[in-house]
């Protein structure tokens, strides 16, 4: 089990647990450990404990929930229902950027109705990941105090629940979204205007996801761009979006703060976990990862990003 | 004209000049000042005193040729001969990262010989801008002593002139190119490792521009990240990439110093003169820019970049 810092608080984590057939030009898995929640709940584990809340089938493998388990997450909130767990099956060719979806199969998740545990209600920190935006609402509905309550979305949800997905923004602190999804929700090009036109919808801080590029984080006024991390070898890019997510709030929750200083080092633990995340296929990469190797990926990228000041006799 | 730092060296800067017909989203000009020289050297004159070399027609408007001058752009390496200026049409879309060129007139530039007037030869600082390898490479034996020479070039001479292009790289100390530029010249998918091979061939130094992404400057072995500038409005694109080289050699020749500090600024620099560039077609944000907001966005540059040091006694 994880040993936290002592002002650590428990995120609650609520997503799609799932089972992935994945093929890259790297080879491929099949009944994979995948899902965003357990990307997310993962990812946050390496910083704070976590509480997930998810649905799986009677054919979820047991090592699945005893790894969880390991991790220190609290399964609580799972329900193993009977049926068949969520299923994606998927490609990436040389362009490891675009995901080609062969098969989704919904199953038990189809149904799914996340109900937080009494303990859960409590906690102070909620990472909403990708769901049905009206699932949210109900989450969002069930945390009696939240501190910081975070998003993630998909075009999905841009194109198919915009209304809920609006409402969902309207209510949130933190939201998530890739750069063409910004553009898509706000019919911005610049991706600045788009996160200033989603921080008027409703919440103080949008963070654009850009991939092997990066990512800005808009506090408010504050604008942070995150370097890009350059990998020799990227094994599978599934879930890299949703281990930065949880890295992020992973990390902000362990701190228990939310000043703009904590928010700009959490988007680098959160690139720290999607990094080292697409070195390997599924979760494999996490179950050997310690929390020395994060801080010295952390230096590394401080170390990439470091420029002096300017002076200030001449150019 | 401009006053320069003390230790400023000056730069020679070889390549096209040229008249464009540009239309984007925001607008259009016809016949305006262009060229990857001009670009290169008006960014880098900001800096450090330029020597350029290019050829026009004598249909080149004076009042282009008075701009450089103004700028303190020593014009002994311009021939202006009988016939039409080098000219190229093309237009952007919404997506403003790609380039549709809908004509390219060579006229007097496909004659082009590049011959470096006397004191050009003895210049420690080379910019040979994007053109055919072959005249690079008889540029390069045309300078006595330099002391950093750097490349640019384009998919265009990858394809057609590989041998001039190795030939090239194996002579200079700095290469620029874009990231797909460098996929396409090594067959390596990912950036790093196409840096790497790059890298082999002989440039000790790498700068893989990635437009709206940043840049990433790997200098022996060092890698530097540097941020995007989100940016709200960009009228054109056309020169970016020329107005960051020249903004990087410019800089570097003004410190009269190549450490990897040096350069990592350098390379800010250049991307605060391509963030300056795009907000206005042609060189014309260029006409109103000052010593004095160069700064000011240098500091806005670093203020995006900054995050903490990790804590050691937690994460």
């Amino acid at each position: 089990m994880p040993e936290y810092p002592s002002k650590a608080q428990p995120v609650v984590i609520v997503g799609s647990m799932a089972l992935d057939n994945v093929r890259t030009p790297a080879g491929e898995v099949k009944d994979a450990l995948g899902g965003a929640a357990d990307y997310a709940s993962v990812a946050a584990s390496f910083f704070t404990p976590v509480k997930i809340v998810g649905v799986v089938g009677d054919d979820f493998p047991k090592a699945h929930l005893d790894y969880l388990k390991e991790r220190g997450v609290d399964l609580a909130g799972v329900e193993i229902v009977p049926g068949k767990t969520f299923r994606w099956s998927g490609f990436y060719d040389f362009d490891l950027n675009i995901a080609h979806t062969l098969e989704t199969q919904l199953n038990v998740f189809a149904e799914f109705k996340p109900k937080l545990p009494e303990d859960y209600r409590h906690a102070e920190y909620l990472f909403l990941a990708n769901i049905d935006p009206d699932l949210q609402l109900d989450v969002l509905s069930q945390v009696t105090k939240p501190k910081l309550t975070v998003c993630d979305t998909m075009n999905f949800w841009i194109e198919g629940k915009l209304d809920s997905l609006l409402q969902v923004l309207k209510k949130v602190d933190i939201a998530f979204l890739n750069d063409a999804e910004a553009r898509q929700l706000t019919g911005k090009l610049s991706t600045i205007k788009a996160a200033k036109e989603i921080q008027k919808i409703g919440p103080r801080t949008v963070i654009i996801k850009k991939g092997e590029h990066g990512a800005l984080l808009f506090n408010g006024d504050d604008c942070f761009s995150a370097p890009s991390y350059p990998l020799e070898e990227i094994s599978d890019p599934t879930g890299a979006g949703d281990s930065f997510a949880g890295g992020f709030v992973g990390y902000v929750a362990s701190r228990g703060d939310i000043s703009a200083r904590t928010l700009r080092k959490a988007v680098i633990y959160g690139s720290v976990m999607a990094s080292f995340n697409v070195e390997d296929f599924s979760l494999n990469r996490m179950r050997s990862l310690s929390v020395a190797d994060i801080k010295k990926r952390y230096n590394e990228f401080r170390n990439m990003a470091l420029f002096d000041a300017l002076e200030e006799a001449a150019l």
